[in-house]
């Protein structure tokens, strides 16, 4: 899902700016605090970015307009992926973006994203919310003078898009697939070749075959980007990013500069946003993935069990190395495993049995 | 789940109140709205009482005091099961419960709480938020002068507890189970005897062995009750409710007196709080579930195919009759349905593959 060079290819959005500017023009004589929100995403990105703004305006309506957040698409006023920098130094006073596209800074920050046969939403809310996780991730953007919170979640994601056929380990070997980040890592070490791309030229690359294959969201942005036009084969599942956090990052004198009231709308807020980013990816990726089969002749597809069992196992190795490396990391991921093994244990009584009893 | 007789067994709770009434009181003289919460639980009762608690102070702290909201337990200002029309007449301003607790006024409020083998949290959540169901629930409560906000969710419950195994649809014949609702109406149907029963009486009634099986909620909740001294078969999954819904209803005149930004900091603190409570849920359930098996020895074992497809069988039949009889059910599970259908074959590629592929 990593969007820096989709970003970069876009530029400034064309799209027209959305009706939050004029509930804000009435609000800001009033106004007690002028913020900016940058975020990582093109101007009014499907879901991503329309969250922002709905998160945004949320703020400033729950404040009775003391607060007015003017949203910025991505390098509107910095390029996409300065905007944790420029939230840190307070050019801005928040951001919108995802955890690990600032694994450059701090390595750990990835454990806050989606972590590859990692925990769901479901799970994931429960560390954050009530197994420590908000702690752990507050302490590590402290340094950053940031307080993060988080504030959507794709759900899980799909494998991605292959011009050939997956079925065995095999067909990894040389597959030259667009996927960043631990995922990436973990098809390298099958033997795939993982390739940075700009998002502009995703597309025509597939569907060239100057690649092979590539990750990017779920059916509603895979079919809004139309990915199925280059190729058919559609794999599921997205064992890369079982569920990943999107955050909010807020500057902490800011913060510290709001009155108590006015602090814990911003955090409502995004916990509140958190629930319906979630929401509305189930709603859109299941009416799209209707869309892709019965309209586009998409062909939706397991991975085979040896494949997933392998990449587990190399996911494992690739987070290994993170922790040995990171004293960090290796706290985090203390607290996330420990809580991912107990979860697990409910969840297979729960929810997974639950859907696998309703099939039946 | 149903807690009606529980409440009444228990009376008001000799619990001391929360920290919230010491807040509360610095609040009162600058507060505009002096608001009265009434819920269907004990006080502070675990997760779903002190949730509530949750919300209110967060509410108040929200609005910077204007809204003051006291909470009061089943029976400290009205019954349990009177909070509905306390609220709809005015004597509250808003209360705290479940949808199905209401079906006495309308059947069709069981769809805004748990359906047997219908949708799990995160499907629901997709509905209500972003796929019409809000609406027409805004649709039904209208008439009887409430506004319902989704504000909390149990997630898969547990199928409950046995004392004998259930090897097949025989061992279901004759089973006398506390099982209310439409989950009742099916045990019934597979020859079972659902049985009503004070709340307070259903421990000593399954240690003597005057009924064979009770439901209640999941690992925290039903531990904390101690069910595990009375039976130690633990069965799964609780397709009888796959996820219930939560809810606070607010009085349609008393919303519309208060300042828009008043309004949305109380729907955006449901949506908070719905949030909040799946998770906290998940912390939860699989810490005790833990505890249950390791020191209590309790034996966790699922319902045999056979079983779960006969009583997904019936209950489309209970759904059916339901719908048959009630125009307004009606048009509410076709919307339910319309979207669950959609919803379980995403979730099929996505929550359920993804769950099942990290077990290989």
């Amino acid at each position: 899902m990593k969007r820096r060079d989709f970003v970069k290819s876009m530029g400034v959005a064309a799209l027209a700016s959305s009706s939050l500017s004029v509930s804000s023009q009435s609000m800001a004589a009033k106004a007690e605090f002028n913020w900016k929100m940058v975020t990582t995403w093109p101007k009014n990105f499907p879901v991503l970015g329309t969250n922002a703004n709905r998160l945004a305006k949320t703020i400033e309506q729950m404040s009775g307009g003391r607060i007015r957040i003017k949203v910025y698409g991505a390098n509107e006023l910095v390029p996409a992926f300065e905007a944790f920098d420029a939230t840190s130094r307070g050019t801005a006073e928040m951001g919108h973006g995802a955890p690990y596209y600032w694994k450059g800074k701090n390595e750990a920050t990835q454990f806050f994203s989606a972590l590859p046969f990692g925990m769901t939403a479901q799970e994931v809310n429960g560390w954050l919310y009530h197994g420590g996780g908000m702690a752990l991730w507050e302490e590590l953007y402290d340094s950053f003078n940031l307080i993060p919170m988080a504030s959507g979640n794709t759900g899980v994601q799909m494998a991605g898009w292959f011009r050939k056929d997956i079925h065995s380990l095999d067909d990894l070997k040389g597959l030259k697939m667009r996927i960043p980040g631990l995922g990436g890592e973990v098809l390298k070490r099958a033997g795939g070749t993982p390739v940075s791309l700009p998002g502009g030229e995703v597309f025509t690359s597939l569907q060239s075959g100057a690649i092979d294959a590539t990750e990017w969201i779920g059916p509603y942005n895979d079919m809004a980007f139309g990915l199925y036009k280059a190729a058919k084969n559609y794999y599921y599942p997205g064992w890369h990013e079982p569920g990943a956090t999107l955050e909010t990052f807020v500057n902490k004198d800011a913060f510290a500069g709001l009155p108590v009231d006015l602090q814990l709308i911003v955090k409502e807020a995004c916990k509140a946003a958190n629930m319906d980013m979630l929401s509305e990816f189930m709603a859109k990726n299941n009416q799209a993935l209707e869309s892709l089969v019965t309209k586009h002749g998409v062909q939706v597809k397991p991975l085979p069990d040896d494949v997933l069992k392998t990449m587990h196992r190399l996911s494992n190795e690739v987070v290994q190395e993170l922790i040995d490396r990171d004293p960090f990391s290796q706290k985090v991921y203390a607290s996330y495993n420990s809580f991912q093994q107990q979860a697990m244990r409910w969840s297979d009584l729960s929810e997974y049995a639950y859907m696998r009893a309703r099939k039946i």
